[in-house]
C-alpha cells in the first residue's frame, strides 16, 4: 500500500499555487477575512507562489502597492499580470512593442528594444482608442505585425454603474480590419497559466490555481491541466461551477478554506524537506 | 413557337436597370467613354433608372452634384445610397436614428422624429469613431437598439494611397461588445438590392444590374434574383467573374456595349408601348 500511495503521489501532490487577486484576496478595495493569513501559511509551507490578475489599466508597480495597502506582500516577480505577460513573449521572440494600451501600463513596457520585428499590443486604452491611433495599429498588422491582446473582455462596469467599452471590441476590429488572429494572453488563455506554471518550474498536474471566476480562472487553468479550487467570493454566483466544461477539483467558501485543501489534503513536502 | 417564347418571355425580359456609379459611369473623376450617351439611350427606350452607390462620405444631394459636374443627370429619387436606404428603414419602421456616421451625411437623416424606439446607424464615420461615441452607441445596443450598417467594408484606399480603416471594423466591435448582428444596408446586401428593385415597381427577374465589382454588384445582385452585366471597367480585374459562385449573365467591356445587349436582346417593350 505505501508504494502505492507513493507512485500515486507525484501526480496529485501540490508544489506551487497560483492565486487570483480581486474577488479572492480582496472585494471592493476590502481584504476577505483569513486571506491575509492564508496567504502567509502558504509561504511559511514552503510552496512558491504567483498571483495572476487581468488587470489591464494598473501597471506591476500599481498592482504591487495596492496589494501592499490591503496588508498582503508580494514580490515583484510574484506577480504575473497581461502585461508582464506580454513583455516576456515579446522579449523571447526578438519583438519591438507598438503599444495601444492604458497610459499606466506604459511602464512595464519600458526598457524594451525598438527596431526589431514590430508587434502590435492591445490593452484597454480607453479614451486612447482614436480612429488615428487604431488605423495606425491596422496598417502595422496589414504589413504582417502579430497582434498580440492583453484581454478581449467585451465589457466592464464604468464609474458611473453601467457598461462600458473594454480592450475586446477594439481587438475584434482589428481582426476583422487585417484579417489577423489576436494572441490573448490574459485568463482564460492557456498560454497565461502555461507562462505562470513554467515560471514555478513545476509541472501544471502539480499546481494549483484558486480563483473566483469559474470561466477565466478555473476554465482556463482546467484546460491547462492545473489542479483548480474556485472560491465563493467576489465574481462567484450560485452554480457557476456547473456551467463550466469541466468542474473543478474542489469548491470553498473561501480563500483559508482553499489553502486548508492544498496543505493538508496535497501538499508534498519538497523532495528531502 | 410564337406562343412558346412570348410565355418565356416575362421572365427575361428587362424592365428597369440598375447602375452602379464609380467604375461604371466614371473612373477617378472622368466620365467613362460612350456612357452619357448609354444612360441617355436608357431614358430613350423608356426604361426606369436607378443609380446605386456604396459611397458612406457623400449625401445624396452631394452625389448628385457630383454626377451632374461629370455630365450625367439624375433625379433625387434615382439615386440610392446606403443612407437614403437607412432612412427609407428607419420611417418603414418608426425608429429614431443615434448616428455615427460620416458628418457629410447628416443632411440624408433630416426631419426624422426623434422620440421613437432608437436605432444606432453606423457609417464610415473616420476620426468621428471616438470612444466616447463609440461607448454611446454600445450603450444603446446594450439597451436593445437594433444596428444599422451602412456598409460594412474592411478599409479604403486613403489619400495618401495606403489603406486606412472603414466602417466595417468599427461594426464588428459594436457586434462584439453587444452580441447583436448589424443588418448591413449596402451592397451587397440583399435588402438594398430588393429595397431597389421594388422602387421600379417590377420584379427582381426583370431588373438588370450593371455593376464592375464582381462581389458587391454582381454577386449581390444574383442572390436577390436580377438579370447581371459585369463591364471590365473600373475596379474589375481580369477573370474576377469566375471567382465569384454564379457567374454573371453577361460580360462585357463598357457602359455603352451592356446598354446595347439590354436593348437589342433582353428589352421588351412596355405592355401597349
Amino acid at each position: 500500500m505505501g508504494s502505492l500511495r507513493n507512485s500515486d503521489q507525484p501526480s496529485t501532490a501540490i508544489r506551487g499555487v497560483l492565486l487570483d487577486l480581486g474577488g479572492v484576496l480582496y472585494v471592493g478595495g476590502v481584504p476577505i477575512d483569513g486571506a491575509c493569513l492564508a496567504v502567509q501559511r502558504l509561504r511559511d509551507a514552503g510552496l512558491p507562489l504567483r498571483f495572476l490578475t487581468n488587470t489591464t489599466r494598473r501597471s506591476r508597480r500599481q498592482v504591487l502597492d495596492d496589494l501592499r495597502g490591503l496588508g498582503f506582500e508580494a514580490r515583484e516577480q510574484e506577480l504575473l499580470t497581461p502585461a508582464v505577460m506580454a513583455r516576456s513573449v515579446l522579449e523571447e521572440r526578438g519583438l519591438s512593442p507598438i503599444l495601444l494600451v492604458h497610459p499606466n501600463l506604459e511602464e512595464d513596457f519600458l526598457g524594451i528594444p525598438a527596431g526589431y520585428r514590430e508587434a502590435v499590443v492591445v490593452g484597454d486604452a480607453g479614451e486612447d482608442f482614436t480612429y488615428r491611433r487604431l488605423n495606425q495599429a491596422y496598417r502595422k498588422l496589414a504589413a504582417g505585425a502579430p497582434l498580440l491582446a492583453l484581454a478581449k473582455n467585451r465589457s466592464f462596469q464604468d464609474a458611473d454603474g453601467e457598461l462600458s467599452l473594454d480592450a475586446g471590441p477594439f481587438i475584434a476590429a482589428l481582426e476583422y480590419a487585417s484579417g489577423a488572429t489576436a494572441f490573448v494572453i490574459g485568463k482564460p488563455s492557456l498560454a497565461f497559466f502555461q507562462l505562470a506554471v513554467d515560471s514555478l518550474g513545476h509541472n501544471a498536474e502539480n499546481v494549483a490555481m484558486i480563483g473566483d471566476d469559474a470561466e477565466a480562472d478555473i476554465e482556463g487553468a482546467q484546460a491547462a491541466g492545473l489542479l483548480t479550487i474556485l472560491v465563493r467570493t467576489g465574481k462567484y454566483r450560485d452554480g457557476d461551477e456547473g456551467k463550466i466544461a469541466i468542474a473543478p477539483h474542489h469548491v470553498v467558501d473561501r480563500l483559508d478554506q482553499a489553502v486548508c485543501w492544498v496543505l493538508e489534503a496535497h501538499h508534498a513536502p519538497a523532495v528531502g524537506g
